[in-house]
């Protein structure tokens, strides 16, 4: 209880009215102190549900979730935070859906949001797209909100764009944080986010692009490794870069696995697709040219095949800061000899972490419903000072 | 405050006892008071979630819909609805459910309504078949309930059925009632419900059919014009015709679209394929004639195309009262330019208008609240009354 | 209200301490106060919805479906129970998850439970692998409780597997016991499980299997019948002749759907696959034998088609005690003339029971209800208390 109350009093110290009535969609356009709200509050929360305290701040209301790519994880801690607040998602499947016709995003966003006080989109496939549609979509409800359509402003909670994946770097932070006794621990340590082999093709660029463009805030030195040919978009480089530079921290940059793992303290590696071949590839679906498509994820499959010796190996291991470095994956990963022959990790590290990285995934719904929190409520402090007060169970059987 | 206390006196006064433990299937089988209770308790409802008053009447309970057609808005709107009374939406998936065997409707209706409240059904494809649905499960439930099978009567709403789309008409109502300053003030106004051009084929008839069918109890001057073969239901016409005697209005068909729009107060053009053409269709899908219901589709498109004059145009707006009429639709529209080549509106009249169309739409999740409450309170101004007294706050943050 | 006290009081009697935090997979492996405490639950809860009486003791938590087979009955029935009790139901659709790469059963289940209170599995169609998968989830997140990944240990409900449909045959026992004024009414009882024709294929043996082993646990004479090679796991014919003989029933075998029936005072016809066609298919299926599957499943109908006298007809129902046996039935039935031309059931048999068969449905939810509520809550006998003090209106409008 008394930690409880020494984050409200640390909430209390942040700056971080402008994330009300207004959205998540990259983490570096939010300020530091409003990443550091984002924390506390998912802190708060926790803490409070399991000290059985009701965080119910909705009586009524919906919680939208717009999946263009399939999610477990990332569905079911939206409908956690949702839950967790007092909001019941409803799911808009485009395939069940009257959205035919060339129906505008405008049209359809005011739709469905005439009681929605959040909305969650998962877009990510195609490069240039998914942050682009999710503006789209807060743009025409926050002018629906403004011409009087809405009686409320639903604010947009980016579940994984083409850029970033703000809701798991997030929670990726926090359990780092958590791991290394707190954020003032984090100055120069090394943290190797690397590109890792997977059979399976086109994995979307925005973890490691989210990554990179987080944790270069922390005065950590972000050591980013992977084959030529396997780049992230060059604007987010160059957002870390920036990043570093004014949080005291480096970014590597490295097309060796070894290098950025050699001392670490973090290591994080994971597959994904190259800038150039997404965009591609984009390029091609657009045009409608399918058969192309298929001749290109040939070509890139054989292209992934030639780097099969980017795996986090236990020698690979042996390599970080007293061969114990933090083992951090999104999940789920290509483990080799598990879930496919080779893959990205040796099934040995993975089962030596895997309750880290379980940690470090149920962090998420209590970093979404911190967002939809801070978007929706414009004093959080005294929301928590009243909910404190009344300690309304969550559970009348504990 | 005093407004919700104004309307709730209103309520008082209106006569509305039948529809307690009752079903909303077609608007012209209710009473003009039992009408306007429904859209005092749609604006009572609105404006308590305005003034951020709970409106949960329910403490657990569940609302169950049943799409056979897609659906967005209504989807959402009976959602929002039964959420904003507490109820929990458990949609009825008829691919994954095991209702093979040909079970009868009676017994699936049981099935899923041990702890339903409302039933909420979409079945708008085949001329006799919706509305015929919609008894069948009404009538398994009321006697699931006087068996002793149910413990509780859950009543039927009609998400859009062959014959009429009560939650969409009447939200257009009250959209027009609040256009126009109040029910009173539509005496005498003339309205267009007019047919209009569209590449798409076989939309339902429910809407045009739904507005002559309730409009021409507000006094108006209703004109209904389509091109030839694109008839309603004789059934429903007459009825139009009979409210219209008994409300001092009119009913006037018409084969020109410039006459219905000749000094018209209120515009509703909008495709849909013709009552014949419909029942045909039916009938070929019922003896499993599917090559023949291709061959019909491309003769209805053929035919369609001979009228794409039928647009609501700029020049077409001009003719209407001052040229400012009230351009509706329920959407979403097929607009020239935009969603099609050609289509029912001009992009231009559409942007102009959207605004209103989207509050238009705003009303739905309320009418069907209202519907659903009238269904299930014996004593609405009581309740009323206690939700006005508690002051539960819908939401804790604001 | 003196009933419910009345049943609140017997719970407080009963020994059942082992099913906090416990899951729920066969009845046979509960102790018979254990199944008392499951049906005094489900009465209370049943009483207090009559009453009105609120029974959410969830202000908030997740209670995840996973329905690896259609499901009506038992998916709404879960619904129902999460709704009553306050939680929200997330349903697991694994076409639409992110489940690929070969990602284990741990992995996942702890993924979608960090908000999860329960877990409802249906998983019945291959001999050797649904119950197994159940234990597999169940072990996973109580690993994950244990090792600090999840707050809470989420409890395994078994919504039917490929041995035992507990929530089944525990409404099934529960509308008996109604039916005949008392559990204690049982004793001496007959009961005929037997198998019917059915002209569709592969019903899991799960309800006769749960049924045989549960009913032979309150001193019933329990005859199974049905024709050569229908034979059920022969582990739970051991478990049914074992409980016959510890409460004084009897567990009789027979190939004669007559002798079954004879003076019986229950009966439950019913069509099933046979244990080794089913293992079979399962073999076949885990080769990847699709064409072999198809033929198995030629040659089972047509084994099922020397059997269409095993029909439950009227000159049947006349050797029962008094021709007045109980009919049950798990639904939907194959009944002749209606959904099948030959089938498990006489038309007029079914129509003359269905009133009690509604009922024996409507009982599930309440178990289900009950199963939940007794592996969450410590002390339910508190709890309840504090529910019949504080009686919160379940409906505002009652």
């Amino acid at each position: 209880m008394s930690e409880i109350k020494n984050l409200i009093q640390k909430l209390g110290s942040l700056n971080y009215g402008k994330m009300y009535n207004n959205d998540f969609f990259l983490t570096w356009e939010k300020t530091d102190e409003e990443l550091q709200a984002v924390f506390t509050v998912a802190d708060i929360l926790r803490e409070m549900r399991k000290d059985n305290i009701s965080t119910k701040i909705f009586d009524s209301g919906l919680g939208i979730s717009v999946f263009r790519d399939n999610s477990t994880r990332t569905r079911f801690s939206f409908a956690s935070a949702c839950n967790l607040l007092g909001l019941e998602v409803q799911d808009l499947d485009e395939s069940k859906s009257q959205i035919a016709h060339g129906e505008t995003v405008r049209e359809t966003a005011n739709m469905i949001s005439f009681m929605a006080e959040v909305i969650g989109i998962r877009d990510d496939m195609f490069i240039g797209k998914g942050n682009k549609y999710m503006h789209d979509v807060s743009d025409a409800v926050k002018q629906g909100y403004e011409d009087g359509v809405l009686q409320q402003r639903p604010s947009l909670v980016n579940l994984q764009c083409d850029i970033d994946h703000p809701t798991q770097c997030m929670a990726d932070l926090l359990h780092i944080i958590h791991h290394f006794g707190g954020v003032e621990n984090l100055k120069g340590k090394k943290m190797a986010m690397t590109w890792a082999y997977s059979p399976s093709y086109g994995k979307p660029l925005s973890v490691p692009q989210g990554i990179v463009g987080l944790m270069t805030r922390m005065g950590m030195e972000v050591s980013l490794a992977h084959p030529e040919g396997y780049d992230l978009m060059p604007q987010v480089e160059s957002v870390a870069r920036k990043n570093a530079e004014l949080s005291g921290g480096k970014f590597v940059k490295t097309s060796s696995m070894k290098e950025a793992f050699e001392n670490a303290d973090i290591v994080y590696p994971k597959s994904w697709a190259s800038f150039t071949a997404m965009e591609k590839r984009t390029n091609l679906y657009g045009e409608g040219k399918f058969d192309e498509i298929k001749i290109l994820e040939k070509e890139l499959l054989a292209q992934n095949a030639k780097h099969k010796d980017w795996e986090c190996t236990e020698d690979m291991m042996k390599l970080t800061k007293n061969g114990k470095a933090l083992y951090m994956h999104c999940l789920p990963a290509d483990i080799s000899g598990v879930s496919c022959k080779e893959g990205e990790v040796e099934a040995s590290v993975f089962d030596r972490y895997r309750d880290p990285l379980y940690k470090q995934a149920g962090y998420k719904p209590y970093i979404i419903a911190a967002m939809i929190l801070l978007s929706k409520v414009k004093s959080p402090v005294n929301i928590f000072d009243k909910l404190l007060k009344e300690k309304t169970p969550r559970f009348l059987g504990k």
